[in-house]
């Protein structure tokens, strides 16, 4: 159904717990989120359904966890020093900066002035002075992107788990990018999570593997909510495509502020691995490369047929965390009319992504007996494993299932005086309002069965 | 049975595929280490096990996950600008810097010069400038803990989740320190996550508190496999501690190198929500904060039967995941010698957290059925969403077996002959090498329990 404005997304976010504008006390900081206790198990279910798709369900695929103060050199054959930047423009007026795209007639968006310097690039990458000497040399860069790590650690890869192509190295995590104009919520942020695969195969069957893999990602994305038909294929212009790449198809999602890239999906030959690899001349490469003089190690793969070394071309799906939560939530996001004239929000968020699990609710609040059952009730569950299970204990049940419909709990469980008698409970199901009667003892099996669906 | 030398750890860590030093084939960085294969699923094993225990098997415990970028006032207020150094010493002759307390007989480490200026505190912070302009005001530092969101975020957490004292906010997270001397493999880094819980209590019931958390952490890293009787508690004397503590337990474990913190639990008093709410004056703090006029929320509880407010006391048990992972693997290594005087080297890692549940192997890697059977096994067990289950098909079962072993995986699961004609199929046990025999159809129970055990 999605949502009508960003607003509403940003509110709900706020009331129920699931986004906070970090740093809110002192008076935020731009661009930057903290993800609150609905937030955090959102992302985390989010980035556990991505792993268990891309390394637990696949043969092919091997998990990284590199870290994120990369030292220059990395950045420097990747490319990113020269050109990860955006064109910045000063009002000699103000002496404000904005973006050379977001002059609006020729006039500093803050003052008005015309008075403005020439465009020139503003790099986008966090650097930060490491050990005890602040010199020239002694800085690290923030990682604008996890992919860099997997190149460099390529060689440590294959040593370690014997691989041959085609197979894939896969990575979560933290990346910063100085973003001049962080905007739209949690879409353009300074600090973010990606999702990144780097998935090697043999040259010429690069572009076979990449369709492969438009398709691969389009099915996950509508497990997770996203249906394929909220979903634009673009393909990069050659034009505009990045420096390292030979193709690269865009998937485009309506967020509540428009049309906007959800993920990149890039054919990248054998541009990275060739940029970090030492003996670049003898490796045949397609790609134009930094010549590199200070990489120890060969990043190529040796034909056991031919006895050759050749570099593997890459194809990369890359995901922002927080742009999918985004879509995600929008896709999930529900003002549904009732029957009796009144209205509901709720998030049909698939289970498995879903905050709470179950929320299980004493009829009364203050009855013992039934307190205790909903107690005892709510260890059990929790001790499946299966996530958060809470005990919701304000004795207003039509209250808590509204609280509910909006944190995106499947499941609510009320325990009730029949409870007492023939103990069995009702199991209010989010979607339907439907309820059902079962006995406690099947509840660990159907909740089990409903989340893992 | 631990490791004899940190070497042989190590070494393992790198063979594996567990740990590399990062940006290797750059030379490396100091301090900085990535987590290659093996050691991501370990690492996130671990992660959830403190997160299954902290959040999930509670009903008074919420999720967070805040930015790294944090602005200087959050930790102007903390304490942390003022405190959070190192005493550092220059050398006049080699212009080298080192921590004071690495000067040997008032010589420098580095050339033996004795011209050293006096000893002046480096804080250990990182900075970085945030935005398009740089001056002294647009800078953040990278955290150095994870706690100081819990506690700006305070509120926002209250007004979303209606929780009252006891309760508690839970953490995991990268920090950063920019160490002067990184030493000791991954103990003492310069990125590293940490795993942070703030239980808020009323004054008055923390010191019980203080001492069920020590209990309750106890239980917890026995679960993981460090057992009560390699740790040793030390209660911190009151001239050693932390600006903020009133009282801290250390968990102290034989390290490889030596005795040394695994964890921290303290009790932090009201110093926390003291430093970053606004009002402070009319609270009734116990604790010497610094005076904040910046803070634009009010920190604390009301009590309902008195309509009092006050500021909660904090019990923090915090653990740092690499060490954690480097006492988890220590306990976990043994080298074993066989009956056969042979000796064979493995990681006797719980089940729940070992990086590969289940090698599945082909008794002949080139026999058709035999691995179409291999193939499907393994399907099915990934499907289970238990964590990695691979296939080994290098036809060499006995190699594979010795592989395993080091890398911890419990179960080796063998398709040989017999199992086309009966369907079954054998199941070797990592730390007796015993085997049974079990037909297909109940594997899948089998390795369930054996996991979640």
């Amino acid at each position: 159904m999605t949502a009508k404005s960003m607003e509403e997304l940003t509110s709900l976010c706020k009331r129920r717990g699931f986004i906070f504008q970090s740093s809110e006390a002192y008076g935020g900081m731009q661009g930057i989120y903290d993800f609150g206790p609905l937030g955090v198990e959102l992302k985390n279910n989010l980035k556990t359904a991505w792993w268990q798709s891309m390394v637990y369900e696949r043969d092919d695929v091997e998990g990284l966890d590199a870290a994120i103060l990369t030292p220059q050199k990395v950045l420097h054959y990747s490319g990113h020093e020269e050109t990860f930047s955006d064109p910045l423009v000063d009002c000699r007026n103000c002496k404000k900066r904005s973006r050379a795209d977001h002059i609006i007639d020729g006039k500093c968006p803050y003052c008005g002035s015309t008075e403005l310097t020439d465009p020139r690039p503003f790099n986008l990458m966090f650097k930060t002075n490491v050990g005890p000497v602040e010199d020239e040399e002694s800085f690290a860069y923030l990682r604008p992107e996890t992919a860099q790590h997997i190149f460099t650690n390529f060689k440590n890869v294959v040593d370690s788990t014997s691989r041959t192509v085609p197979f894939g190295i896969a990575q979560i995590g933290k990346s910063f990018r100085n973003e001049i104009t962080p905007r739209n919520f949690i879409f353009r942020v300074r600090e973010f999570e990606i999702m990144e695969l780097e998935y090697f195969v043999k040259p010429g069957t690069d572009e076979d593997w990449h369709q492969t893999w438009v398709d691969l990602r389009l099915d996950w994305w509508e497990r997770q909510g996203v249906s394929r038909n909220a979903i634009q294929l673009h393909n990069v212009p050659k034009d505009d495509l990045a420096h390292y790449s030979k193709a690269t198809l865009d998937l485009m999602y309506r967020f509540p502020h428009g049309m906007d890239e959800l993920e990149g999906i890039a054919n990248r030959t054998d541009f990275d691995l060739g940029s970090h690899t030492k003996h670049q001349s003898k490796l045949g490469l397609t790609a134009d490369v930094k010549s590199n003089r200070d990489s120890t190690v060969r990043l190529a793969i040796q034909d056991l047929s031919t006895n050759q070394w050749f570099v593997p071309f890459v194809i990369e799906p890359s995901a922002g965390v927080e742009r999918a939560i985004l879509a995600v939530l929008n896709e999930a996001y529900e003002i549904e009319r009732l029957e009796n004239g009144a209205e509901r929000t709720l998030l049909r968020l698939p289970p498995h992504l879903a905050p709470i699990k179950v929320a299980v609710m004493p009829l009364k609040r203050n009855h013992e007996q039934i307190v205790s059952v909903a107690r005892e009730t709510v260890k059990k569950l929790q001790f499946l494993g299966l996530g958060r299970i809470t005990l919701e204990n304000t004795g207003n049940i039509g209250k808590s299932y509204r609280k509910h419909d909006e944190a995106g709990t499947p499941m609510c469980v009320t325990v009730d005086f029949q409870t007492l008698e023939d103990d069995t409970v009702t199991i209010r199901d989010r979607d339907s309002m439907d309820q059902i009667r079962l006995p406690r003892t099947e509840l660990s099996a159907h909740v089990t069965e409903a989340i893992r669906m």
